[in-house]
């Protein structure tokens, strides 16, 4: 994977902490096919959250040490990050070493994160990072106080309250197991020292251990920092899909917190799922079983919900939207949506516009105060304004090769159950009877009709009786 | 704001205890642009709530006292409460000031309620003007016990259990704030008194605070008497969004409550959204994911849901309702809709009629049997029974001018993807082929057909691809 | 009920330990017309989740004692469980003798079980018969600890943990109160001592109680055994509609603990609904408020939900699923389907067919790589591979008499807003244009169209305005 990280030259060039961000596990516990670094949290791959966090805390591109479905991740993570490849799963001492190789010689010190702990904030990595620069340490640990600490690594600290090292569970005495303080595994590490230390790391079966570097460093006369985390909630990683499934309901909250902060109402937040990206105005109401995704943004004063899923759509003021679906759609102010409607890709809703029930809009552009209330498949078209369609029109947009596109002008009328065969023009103010499949354009203000005449057969069903 | 309030006269001749619901603030840490009093709880203002208790409690019509939006506020009451304009928002003594001011001499007493605390209930209300009425004392409270009483006014004993005060956290002694005994602000308070002390009041920047208030009377050497609530719960005020969603969560656990007593299975409490003014009968299941909200009245033996939602309508016994949304309608014993149907006001199904999916009806009477299964859009009209509706169905009640009504007979069939061009009749045991536009009557017994011959052009496909 | 329940001679050839789950109760509590026994949980009765520990521990046929709507029970177990009725309801004592008085001399054993106890593990079950046996003793009780043991029977144990009585709430001391470890009622009996105690209990007021022959079988000098049931919540039973969902949230729980273990994620346990009966392939990934009931069994990679109920089906691999109803069907590797889909019984999609929304199937097979993407009502047909279904078609499979079948060749395209009535056949490659009802078949390769011609009258919308 050499050529396409160009780990080399780029980072000689890098600030002095590089972020080092280990990604190359399976997750053995999440009993998965699928990279763990790939699985979702909030939409979107665990390691886009550790990139996020990076990012914002400002640390520059960082390494991402990768192993399994390498390929997977390189696509995703593109040229936001240099890709070091760990080419057996030898553990996080063998993980950082392979980073630490690549590193050029500006490099001083490598921040280690975990695609697995996807909560990290922001704020907390700029704290480690400015302790870690401000002390001089050789090693700053993040560490937090887990009210039930089994399974995890111990802090031992000296009567001074100096790190005098790590131990692990197994190997705990009763006493030191009796420590709430626990290593997170989130450190700055001086690369002067891991070179020197990491060789000659033990194993244990196939594995070496990042965190007994750091015995080897204390026993050198190397200086250690802590930084305490308060919330152990953000800092732990994610070995199982249980533990996935609270990461989820963790980070669904702090979003959540943010809103009701910015003036939303959450009429129930365990069961309003918005992901951290989404922005919503002051005195929005939010109502139970929604779903806002991606780069939504809506605006002041809308209804949203409930059983509503709203993703990558523009919201403006007074938007009300019910059990609906809208994806990648603008919608105006004051329009309404809903209950059962579906806005695909490239809807755009002028303002006081109604999508009512069992409505299908696509790739369509509908002006202010048009009505489309019924059953009605919208499909490629530019609406005007004050346009009825009626129910169970459908634009016929697609003739089994090509699409095509349809125009309806201003205060146009479309009768129910017609087709407009694309490409086709209503004109303004043009009125289509009810039943119609319309080929032809229609001018304005005419009527376009396409109907067989009525027959009534007397008696006919009561004979067939 | 005088001449509509009244309050001079007409609280002459009220009763000597007189509710006063203080409603007039914005409530900063809201973050909104609403008046704190018409946030929604429940799907109702958070002051209808509290003018409930009042009105369950028989105590008579309160004097709200407004000031942000209040406009809105004297729409929403109307009739129901006299409202009087606090003019700048002085805090709690000058809000009570402004009220007493207004009171007649035959108004001895006013207990003092927020629009903020809606969840107090109408016997808590009762006992504390029962045990001022009894006591005979000056000021009676409502405290409760508080796990974490940090943030809220402390109530100070002497030895022998007789209030001498209440002391706010920031000037407490760490004796004082160990008390878990807090004010609720609720209370009766003897009006000769607060038109002594009010005007006296200390003032805290731009505010005065009515607990001081409780300082002078006792310095008088006025009686003080207490009534303790037992589920803090449900008197503390509401000052956040975050506290919104709680207080929401809690009404919902009490109305559930009332249910399940009353022998309705409720499969998911926690995803079931029940307005207090709905009654359930017994042995009906409620699934999941469901909505029922306003006057809505349901009968014994139902299925509701999951993923439904039912505003204020009318269903019989042995119902069946799926991820459906029905509003105002009435369904008859055993009708069965959904899932994806859309009942909209003046939807009346008689018994045993079946709505299935994608079906919207409007102002529409069914009668007992009929089934409209598919796709349909009925709109004004009236629908005999043991009709037939096929999948596509449009009754067209709108020309572009005006709506119009249709009948159809007992016993008739309507075709698939047929419009029926209203005002038009379709007589009983008629027939309508399936993609017929039917402009006019169709006699009982006839069929009514209007479509346009088949024509099969062969190879046409096969030379177009 | 003698001669359908064949007790006698049926169970003199039944093995030693045999079950008797009580079911006869109303259960008052629940405030319910329905026998406790026949409440929902899980989408089953109480008592055959019973019945499904019986048959997992391998216990063989059951005796289930029954009362009250005993034909409802004899109905719903049929063949599967030897009914006993209990022909008054006093109480527990009389409900095993009446049990008891129906078995057979090679019976030596009866396992008491109650249906309102439907959590009850299997391998519980085999734990206590087990220790009855190899112990030779003449009771084995099943007790738990309860961290609030106020309401239940405690059991007392002399210096040497030997069991010496139950005590009653009612009757204890306060020391005995103190005691944590309580009876469940569940345990295995001796028959030949049951048959000497049991017609000697005392009657409280119309009731006997089984527990009181504890005493008994202690006082004649029998020995007694307990097995200690891990968690409470299994093995307590359920008198209230609480109670009954706080049942249905364990049963959850357990239910979707063991599909995280299987490498399924679960996005928000708290609001998914899967039946117990249920399987799931590693990676799917379930979104929130959806349910899977009965027998769906669902393969890999799929992605199911939000918004969702799937029964009784099977999905192949990478399967989508969104906001839509499945029941009874069958889906292909990588087909799509929703949202606002449903799929009724009989659906069967093969590979890579996409379904859209406002579409519903009903006995309908669709071939490879069809779609069907909006407003249509596919019944009663058998649709080729390539075919494209134009949104509002509605396949006409019922004449008012009867349904018919429609048949739809490879590659054929069906226009939109078009009628197929049944019985018909489009050839394959074949074309039907928008808006027609075809009545006849349309040969392979040809055009099916059936319209009238369209006029345009110029000005007359405007004249009508």
């Amino acid at each position: 994977m050499g050529p396409e990280t160009g780990a080399g030259p780029e980072l000689r060039a890098a600030g002095e902490t590089v972020p080092v961000v280990l990604a190359a596990g399976l997750g053995t516990r999440m009993n998965s096919r699928l990279a763990k670094a790939l699985h979702e949290l909030g939409g979107q791959p665990l390691v886009e959250h550790v990139l996020r966090a990076v990012q914002e805390a400002g640390l520059g591109r960082p390494v991402v040490v990768v192993g399994y479905q390498k390929e997977r991740l390189a696509e995703l993570l593109e040229e936001r990050a240099l890709l070091v490849e760990q080419p057996a799963m030898h553990g996080t001492g063998d993980a950082v070493m392979q980073a630490v190789e690549r590193l050029g010689p500006a490099v001083t010190d490598v921040l280690v994160l975990y695609a697995d702990c996807p909560l990290i904030p922001a704020d907390l990595l700029r704290r480690v990072v400015t302790r870690h620069r401000e002390s001089g340490a050789d090693v700053t640990l993040l560490t937090t106080l887990m009210p039930d600490p089994r399974g995890y690594g111990r802090i031992l600290r000296d009567a001074a309250g100096r790190v005098r090292g790590i131990v692990e569970e197994r190997e705990a005495t009763p006493e030191e197991r009796a420590v709430h303080e626990v290593n997170t595994g989130i450190g700055v590490w001086r690369v002067e020292r891991l070179r020197r230390v990491l060789p000659h790391l033990p194993w244990h079966g196939e594995e070496r251990y990042l965190t007994e570097a750091l015995g080897a460093i204390l026993a050198e006369g190397g200086q250690v920092e802590v930084v305490e985390a308060e919330d152990p909630g953000l800092v732990m990683g994610i070995n199982t899909r249980r533990e996935l499934a609270q990461a989820e309901a963790r980070l669904r909250e702090l979003t959540l917190e943010r809103l009701l902060a910015a003036g939303v109402t959450v009429v129930d937040p365990a069961t309003t799922y918005v992901d951290p990206t989404v922005e919503v105005g002051q005195d929005t109401i939010i109502y139970p079983l929604t779903f806002l995704r991606g780069r939504t943004r809506i605006g002041r004063e809308c209804r949203i919900g409930p059983m509503t899923t709203i993703v990558d759509s523009r919201l403006a003021d007074g938007v009300t939207v019910q059990q609906s679906v809208v994806e990648s759609s603008v919608l105006g102010t004051k329009s309404r949506v809903g209950p059962f409607s579906h806005l695909r890709p490239g809807t755009r809703l002028d303002r006081d516009v109604a999508i009512g029930n069992f409505v299908e809009l696509k790739n369509t552009q509908v002006g202010i105060g048009s009505k489309a209330g019924h059953h009605s498949y919208l499909g490629d078209a530019t609406i005007g304004s004050r346009v009825n369609i009626g129910a169970g029109t459908v634009i016929v947009n697609f003739d089994g090769k090509e699409k095509h596109r349809t125009f309806i002008g201003d205060q146009a009328f479309i009768g129910c159950n017609s087709n407009l065969v694309s490409p086709v023009e209503i004109g303004a103010g043009a009125y289509v009877a009810a039943g119609s499949t319309i080929t032809q354009n229609v001018p304005a203000d005419a009527l376009g009709i396409a109907r067989a005449r009525q027959e009534n057969k007397p008696g006919w069903s009561a004979r067939r009786r």
